[in-house]
């Protein structure tokens, strides 16, 4: 397939994303130079890679993996309660990558530059033998100390997370085709839940001094929860019955109890999990207006360690999948 | 093959690394926390991506992969004249790489992330169907408008050349079996020169305020000097009789004077490419003195765009091979 060389690649598709940016000295250089961060903030730094066919599809428009690729890397920026600023981009593409594939890859990138305000800082374009390969590093800032953490959840917080938990797994079952909502309208809102998270940035920043811990759901909720959990030295307790779904994960539900597995550990959501000691209820719902983003508590940290997930009834609940991927 | 599961992964071999990094925050959360800059500096960042069987051997010692992966890196921050902080690394195997693989890239790791006083500050290990992949991201500092650019450089100034050029590229066709030195030494001289690149750091802080332009020679000294050159607006004329040879390259070319081309047009050497003005030759001197680098002067910058090369003879030189990849 016709393909532009490296240097033709980033003199006419990337360089232009980068001209928003003066950090970027236009990408000409050997690196990016931010100036010193104002207010004496610290700077925050994350990344994560995604392999075609691993994990996106292949087949999934190229706009939108390249908008799920900087939007995962933002979710990491919400999750430690930190302004993002800009990324750092390196593609291996293959054979397979077309000139319109890799236009429509850079149309998705800037659109989601300019959606969350962030500057294309640098990168790499390389080939590749095996599939299309997006590793995104992010930078952001936050006041000295004021980032959350995993670590901080103390026996007794109550645990809350943002938005609706499990669209994303089911919207890949939709994608995949083992699943088929009655409602063609369902299908494609969890499709596009797997397709374009919601980064939770203006909630994370709200929810500094008020979050004692918190994490972005990338593994699913459980899992995820594991890991907080794993961090801050306690257990969790979970009803079931309290986690926001959505009305099309819900009306999928009810016709196939069996996807609550998926729905409870399914990856992708991307949004937001903390705890917050009982007297900060007020503050977490103030936290939520601000930053127009619904909130739900699904339970509490226990000194007890192991996750306990209970239904309606109270019965305990058992899952077969844990969480399945971790970005350190 | 046997390997570790990813948590397994960092738990034992990439967060002891971290250990010696608290901005890190022992790799358990979703991203690093570095303080602000001491003294108003600057953020430098830059990212290098290596795909095997492309950008190194599959074969080579996953120690040695490791190492080279981190002094790409690092010597963009010399070409930047930054000093170099921390990397984070992202990282995608496939199932060719076992536990003894794994184990020897974080020890090459290891050994460098100590050789240049870089924190691991994070990153992502995932799955591949295709060959292992690493992404570096680096992030250095400089004060406050003192980093080069290759943007600098104007016609007069002279250019000069850290080291001896042309031993990386040698080294991949001894490694190869392309080229069969005389003499053993000579070959494992050439060979650990493209494994191991010794990124002049302490050269590049010493020409902040000396040079006006610089960059490293990762496509070959002709290639790099050619995007010197455009992003200064000049030409160059270069004497090849100048250009620094080692003993063994030297020995390679008198025995066949066919591999000037990969002398002056192969890449991996990651020595510096810079350009001053002749009245600061002197520091110059002074500044490879204090950073212990050999350097010499191999041409200068020209009005007249396009890059000359002239033999000993003053007979002009014509390349075949032009710089093949570049990181932006």
């Amino acid at each position: 397939m016709p393909r532009r060389g490296e240097f033709d690649l980033i003199a006419d598709l990337f360089a232009p994303l980068a001209r928003r940016c003066p950090a970027a000295l236009g990408l000409t250089d050997d690196a990016a130079v931010l100036p010193p961060p104002e207010g004496g903030q610290g700077t925050v730094v994350s990344a994560d890679m995604l392999v075609g066919g691993v994990h996106f599809r292949l087949e999934d428009p190229p706009d939108l993996i390249a908008r799920k690729a900087v939007r995962v890397n933002v979710s990491d920026m919400a999750a430690m309660g930190a302004a993002p600023v800009g990324v750092i981009l390196t593609l291996a593409l293959s054979s397979n990558q077309d000139d319109a594939w890799i236009e429509g890859f850079v149309r998705g990138l800037d659109a989601d530059l300019s959606t969350f305000g962030l500057g294309l800082l640098g990168g790499d374009t390389v080939s590749t033998p095996g599939p299309v390969t997006i590793s995104v590093t992010i930078l952001g800032q936050t006041p000295p100390g004021a980032h959350l953490t995993r670590g901080g959840g103390r026996a007794g917080d109550d645990l809350w997370v943002s938005g609706t938990v499990g669209d994303a797994a089911l919207g890949l079952k939709v994608l995949d085709g083992a699943l088929r909502p009655a409602d063609p309208d369902h299908a494609r809102r969890l499709a596009d839940r797997y397709h374009l998270p919601r980064p939770r940035v203006a909630l994370g920043m709200a929810l500094r001094g008020v979050a004692t811990a918190a994490l972005d759901i990338s593994d699913g909720l459980v899992g995820d929860l594991g890991h907080l959990c794993a961090a801050s030295g306690t257990g969790a307790r979970i009803e079931a019955a309290a986690v926001p779904l959505s009305e099309a994960a819900r009306a999928s539900l009810d016709a196939d109890p069996a996807l609550r597995d998926s729905v409870l550990g399914g990856g992708d959501d991307y949004e937001l999990l903390f705890a917050v000691p009982p007297e900060r209820g007020d503050a977490v719902e103030a936290a939520a207006r601000e930053a127009g983003v619904s909130v739900a508590r699904i339970g509490r940290l226990e000194a007890a360690p192991g996750i306990r997930i209970v239904d309606a009834a109270g019965t305990p609940v058992t899952l077969d999948r844990p969480g399945w991927r971790h970005a350190w």
